[in-house]
């Protein structure tokens, strides 16, 4: 099972992947589960990410070319291999973060990045999408109160994450998990434990082949 | 204008740079000459360069969108910038060595590399395009005989080469400059003057405004 986290910066990702962890250790003690993220789930991917967020002024195109190196070498590597396992994988950002993030935020072509999306992704598509949605301005109040330095992404311009965070709901539009889809959507303004209980509740039902009803 | 050196391993792609950086200084001084070369024509190439020929074993998908990433960065950074100002770009590989290499080489899609490919150049083609052709056992015997370690590239089998250099061959068919294309087919096995005096020859034709006769 493969579980992906999606939402712009400060939208609580990292909060609720670790309540997630958390219950599966609780309630699924015998399942292996491998919590990774993107960039940077791999050993160069760590590297790139270092380029992405820290390093020096990148074009755009070099950007998005580093973004799909990291996934593909995450898929190759780290994902498929512990899906193969039988392991449940849950990663912070995967491909949906490159389509809102490069061809809204950024306004790169989307049918290339719809092609090397899906070449990067060795055309793995996850089992589940949690996007957590917030508003423009709630996610740079939350980057900006956590005290610490923000990256070369979380620098960008109040637009850019409006328009990301737009992308995120047009792809989950008639595709929830109600609609027979893959996403759960939840308001990330929401208390962080009523999230976490209907991320568990999703992916409990998931794990033991009910309907999905949250 | 805008040249490029293609050729596989060892087919005398340095050295015949260097006879043209030559030939330009003599005859040309007025011209501003960038010699360059992919991976590795920006800060950042260089890192991914790195990644690429010394790192770790990475996967084959990787490894392509590495180089395109490397592409983007060098069209984007040096390669346009120079040719705005009027200069003359000289570069070791381009586009040609990704089809070649990671689409007959390593086998990956090639419709993917061409839509991937047109978008790292951001559609910028070379004016020229020197092919230094030799015989995958020649570039064997070369790159060993040279005496320094062998990158991760150079150490593939002997069928791969000749798969990328058949490539090479397939992409200037009935493209060359005599053809009214913009590849300049040369055998790498003839002296290392000869091949000199053609490249000068067909790269003075094309300053000077004349019909390229080679």
């Amino acid at each position: 099972m493969f579980i992906t986290f999606e939402g712009i910066d400060g939208s609580g990702k990292t909060t609720q992947i670790a309540k997630l962890r958390e219950f599966l250790g609780n309630f699924f003690p015998e399942r292996e589960v491998v919590v990774s993220k993107e960039p940077g789930g791999t050993p160069i991917g760590a590297r790139i990410r270092q380029e992405i967020l820290h390093g020096d002024d990148i074009d755009k195109r070099t950007e998005l070319l580093l973004y799909l190196a990291d996934r593909a070498e995450h898929v190759a590597k780290l994902i498929k291999p512990a899906l193969d396992r039988g392991a449940i994988v849950i990663s912070d950002r995967y491909s949906d973060s490159t389509i809102c993030y490069q061809s809204a935020g950024r306004k790169l072509d989307e049918d290339v990045i719809m092609t090397c999306n899906e070449f990067s992704s060795h055309g793995l598509t996850p089992d589940l999408t949690v996007l957590l949605d917030i508003e423009a301005h709630i996610s740079k109040n939350r980057v900006e109160s956590s005290g610490e330095k923000k990256d070369r992404l979380e620098s960008s311009k109040i637009d850019f994450f409006e328009r990301t965070r737009e992308k995120f709901l047009e792809l989950s539009e008639g595709e929830t998990v109600a609609e027979g889809g893959r996403w759960l959507v939840l308001s990330g303004d929401d208390d962080v434990d009523i999230i976490a209980d209907r991320v568990a509740k999703a992916v409990n039902c998931m794990l033991t082949h009910q309907k999905v009803e949250v």
